[in-house]
């Protein structure tokens, strides 16, 4: 199972993220979480302790690791380097492992226009492919918004994109983009699900708005999010309601794959 | 005056910087809006209809304008191109005006990692460092999280950065990745603003956690903004609240600043 979740900054992808893949791993599943969104914090939502997620160190900091699989320098420009590292062997040796789940910190993968091929981009674009392509556990990605750094084979490679929406135009606007570059990849599971709602109304309006696109489940907006946030502590561990949510949301969407997981 | 603001995504920051243009446009001065977080979506902010915001191109997407300034074809890579692209004329040109408000659409500006210096980023860069460093116009850039792809002499420019942080651990986490690269940057002045306050002690989690930045003005959590942005309308329309809360934020930077605007 392959799972990218994408949609608008502060909606909740972290959030859902983090208890989808406490999920899989207390199914007995191994679980690969990638925090492929500079912007989320991906270890502090698992439950790791900041002392802790403070030593991670994001795979695109990684100096020496990118020049050895890239033959760049990062920070280099021009001249020539390897655009297909290999990375194969790379997720047993890094990441932060927590029981069932291991969590790789990409930093920032993103790129900074269609074209840009730095080392660093390129090491972190082959690494996530492979995760995608080749790794048989679970694989869950936290995205930023944009996924139009998927290649057209590695998107197809994920069974489902989840793009998370919260009641108002501008989320809405940011699942639109993501349909449209879905679309482009050839993808066509994209899963929309409704976070933060405060009622049926909400899901209705989000329903209306999305363009004929289904929500297949929703997350009541929950004060105990919030405080788990300021605990630093993971949601999963402080609002039962939220995490039955999720489990719901989980079970439709294999339902929906039609994957016996 | 020249106001960059920064936060996690979600926590507020196009929602204070659509109210801050409102805010002196009312007061007669000129102001451009800079939409530099691809995430965010300012034009909904500030009240521009969805039909007009869609015609607007991001800055980062006109590739011819991006050639003929930069000399690379974009998505080109190696090969030499102008450093220092001449840009004090685009401004001009470029962009949507309304009324005394012109709105910059930056696009990806975002540097995929520190030393990436495709022919885009360097537009933009320059770009932004020429509205920050000689314009003389209020400039408010709506900002992505980082702010490291500002140099030294570009951020000493800048009269102040605004964080934005909302009651949680991770919007915190974002707000000191923002204070240390301020300071490496040279920039002692960085507001804290924060927002969805609940309470005095939400303020005073805030404030407890920052690691002793001074919190200089606080948003209460409002459905009216939630309600604005369910139908793409300007916040600054919505809740005269929280205007109010902005206009007094203002007045404070102002005074700490110590400019007479």
């Amino acid at each position: 199972m392959k799972i990218a979740i994408t949609g608008k900054g502060g909606v909740g992808k972290t959030t859902l993220a983090s208890i989808l893949a406490h999920l899989y791993a207390e199914e007995g599943k191994n679980v690969i979480a990638v925090d492929a969104d500079p912007d989320a914090n991906l270890a502090s939502a698992l439950g790791i302790p900041q002392d802790e997620a403070e030593k991670i160190k994001p795979i695109a900091e990684m100096a020496d690791l990118i020049e050895e699989r890239t033959g760049a320098k990062p920070g280099s420009m021009g001249g020539t380097f390897r655009l297909n590292p290999k990375v194969d062997d790379l997720p047993e040796g890094i990441g932060y492992r927590m029981n069932r789940i291991l969590l790789l910190t990409m930093g920032k993968v993103k790129a900074a226009a269609s074209g840009c091929y730095c080392p660093e981009n390129v090491l972190l674009r082959s690494l996530l492919k492979h995760l995608i392509v080749k790794r048989s556990e679970v694989v869950i990605v936290d995205m930023e918004a944009g996924i139009e750094h998927l290649t057209r084979g590695t998107a197809e490679s994920v069974d489902g994109f989840i793009v998370v929406v919260e009641p108002g135009q501008r989320s809405i606007q940011t699942a639109r983009t993501v349909f449209a570059m879905a679309h482009t990849l050839g993808v066509n599971k994209v899963f929309v699900v409704a976070n933060k709602v405060r009622g049926d109304s909400d899901v209705a309006f989000i329903e209306h708005h999305i363009g004929g696109q289904h929500v297949i489940g929703s997350i009541a907006f929950s004060n105990a999010i919030m405080e788990a946030d300021m605990k630093g502590s993971a949601p999963s561990n402080y609002s039962r309601e939220t995490v039955n949510e999720v489990r719901e949301i989980k079970k439709k969407i294999e339902m929906s794959l039609n994957t016996v997981q």
